[in-house]
């Protein structure tokens, strides 16, 4: 009989959002009444129409395919010329910072890249995350083999955490220790806190002297309002040859359902072998992507391409705008009612504390069934996030405003 | 420093289709006039546009995302019911195959499904392939570290190769030693051979008393037109316990740039554990998916949908035909020059014999120079491949009648 990947095992079968779907279910339906005043503020999924640049684009690729001269088959693995340059020239180079064309990885996803990331590594890397931490990055290297088993907070054996405390305003100081690689969120999901400059060059430094690898998870990028705030991990001095940068179109343009996302992976990286041989790391990733993959659906790409024209740079303006006011309406009704607010000033997630003694979960039960509303518990995304919760901003003002007054109520 | 994987070191620089458009690049380099007369029958690649059903389909559900009522976001990580039912249905129970709609794993591309089924898979099964084979096949069990080097001829060690011959008219039969898992591929990508009823059941006897794993590509199984020719591995008694099988749209509806697919996986396949314990593979599969991807673009999943709309099923049909039509006058003329011929009945890939004494890659150089027709040599399939050429039958009529016409006057 064929053998399984016994890692598979190790992961806990409640994993936080089935977990959230099972409890809103039963509660639903002891309370079909209630089905009709839920508001979800739970997972971070987007609310708002796709921008019509990307919906033209889109519609205009299919009918291109619909012709035998414009039809289009297989294309690059690693992503059309066309989607690499405009990711390249608009987020990067623009921007002063010094990204080839050939150094974009197109891809249906940050949280696919993100676990693709560890084909390409080591198995013998030592891995530091988080706490709280985005749980693919923890649940990847579990699957893949660099963990000993859970232990009963839900943390796993062989992981190095960084906690994220209030003490250090959610953002981790680089360890005493060493590590060849580290999980750095910015602006961090579910916290919503961001790194500043000096922060971010703190752990570059760090990175120099140990040689290690930053997988820099810029997901959220376009929701930095503060302009002291880098947006890329590569404005940073020394990036280029020791971090590899994962971007989404999710929340910048509203691409949850559509997919697309990038990778940003500077020749400069270098990795080494067993016996100390250094390798540039950027044609196994290439490599990669040409073996395991078709790369990403050419209307997609073309979607995702229209979000840099004029038209498109302005519809997902107005939807970070609309989402962000969301976060300002919600983040102020926390504080007025006197729990502890963070994050939702450059990032589209409000970390609250929950009121003396009850637990995240506690919370999560109360706000479902005293005002129908839908969050996320802290220590879902580990031990360091008991005792507080993630407010998502994605949603209707509508809803926005309407979870704001169900809040002020909340005794 | 971080560790590489290096696995990826053993695979050569030289993979084939790169190593084909290297030799065409160059041929064109030193005869640019050759450029319009060039005809590609090398990668099997499709030419024909997308069918109507499946642009109106994903131009709609892109109009759908322009609204709030009907926006979606994040989909269900294994695909949307709607498509998975429309599968299971008409691929499967329709055919008396049973099959359930939650058997059902939507993917962007079967090429990238072959590589993910190893991440559910442990590392100390004994793997087959065939020789000639689908490269990917290898190359991902070499990146997991599944394999030693490689051979002088190009294959790996620790890996079981069937070999596929003239003989056996390209019909492996099971080994006589032991091996976990095995990768089978019907219609054959390359040789265009297909299996009968009697000898997949000689595999699943096989895989019955080995406790085996039949990895089964299906995705040419559009192209069979022979009433007696499973499509199925599901069509055999006892495959529920020991198959997984991959489907694509890519040749049935002309998808290779549009990117989705499928695995199916009854809850009836078990894997062990290292101490024994047996368990179905399902769980895992679906884990994979929750954590590793957020599944395909949603206007592609309602363009994978319309091909199963009775104007959809009538255009793939209407494809199929033509690129089979393509495939009688290739095969008919290579026959008619006296060459060796194989494939091209139930599948869109014809399998020749080099005249003799012609290598490949000297027979590809010949055709490349001398006809300005552009084939795959079969030695980049394997080992078994060399003395061999496939022609794919994936062009316009305009261009199979054109080669035909070059082929009769090859000497």
């Amino acid at each position: 009989m064929a053998y399984l990947n016994e890692n598979y095992l190790k992961l806990q079968a409640g994993y936080l959002f089935p977990e959230i779907a099972r409890r809103v279910r039963q509660f639903l339906e002891k309370n079909p009444d209630a089905a009709k005043k839920l508001i979800r503020c739970g997972i971070g999924d987007v609310t708002e129409p796709l921008p019509q640049a990307a919906i033209d684009a889109m519609k205009r690729a299919a009918d291109e395919l619909g012709h035998r001269e414009t039809f289009r088959g297989y294309g690059p693995e690693q992503g059309y010329d066309f989607l690499r340059s405009a990711i390249a020239q608009t987020d990067f180079r623009n921007r002063k910072v010094d990204i080839a064309d050939d150094e974009i990885f197109v891809s249906d996803g940050s949280k696919c890249d993100c676990s693709f990331v560890l084909d390409i590594l080591g198995d013998q890397n030592k891995v530091a995350v988080t706490d709280p931490v985005y749980p693919v990055y923890v649940d990847t290297n579990v699957m893949a083999g660099h963990t000993g088993s859970a232990r009963k907070d839900g943390s796993f054996e062989g992981l190095v955490y960084l906690p994220c405390t209030a003490e250090n305003n959610f953002v981790a100081e680089p360890p005493k220790e060493h590590v060849d690689v580290v999980y750095l969120c910015f602006p961090n999901n579910p916290t919503g806190a961001v790194a500043s400059r000096d922060q971010l060059a703190r752990w570059i430094e760090y990175a120099r002297q140990h040689d290690a690898l930053i997988l820099f998870d810029a997901a959220y990028e376009a929701y930095i309002s503060d302009p002291k705030i880098p947006h890329s991990i590569f404005e940073i001095k020394g990036a280029l040859e020791h971090a590899m940068e994962f971007r989404s179109f999710s929340k910048i343009g509203g691409f949850t359902g559509v997919r697309c996302g990038y990778t940003v992976l500077p020749k400069t990286v270098l990795a080494k072998t067993e016996s100390g041989k250094k390798l540039p790391l950027k044609p196994l990733w290439q490599r990669r992507w040409s073996t395991k993959s078709n790369s990403v659906s050419y209307p997609v790409q073309r979607a995702a391409e229209a979000l840099y024209s004029p038209e498109g740079r302005k519809q997902c303006r107005t939807l970070i705008d609309h989402y962000m006011g969301n976060a300002k309406i919600l983040r102020r009704t926390c504080e007025e009612i006197g729990l502890g607010v963070y994050g939702g000033e450059n990032a589209p997630y409000i970390w609250v504390k929950t009121p003396a003694g009850l637990t995240s979960w506690q919370m999560f039960d109360r706000m479902l069934n005293e005002i129908n509303v839908v969050i996320t518990p802290g220590s879902g995304f580990g031990a360091q996030g008991e005792g507080y919760f993630r407010v998502s901003a994605f949603n209707s003002r509508e809803n926005a405003e309407e979870v704001a007054r169900r809040i002020k109520h909340f005794k």
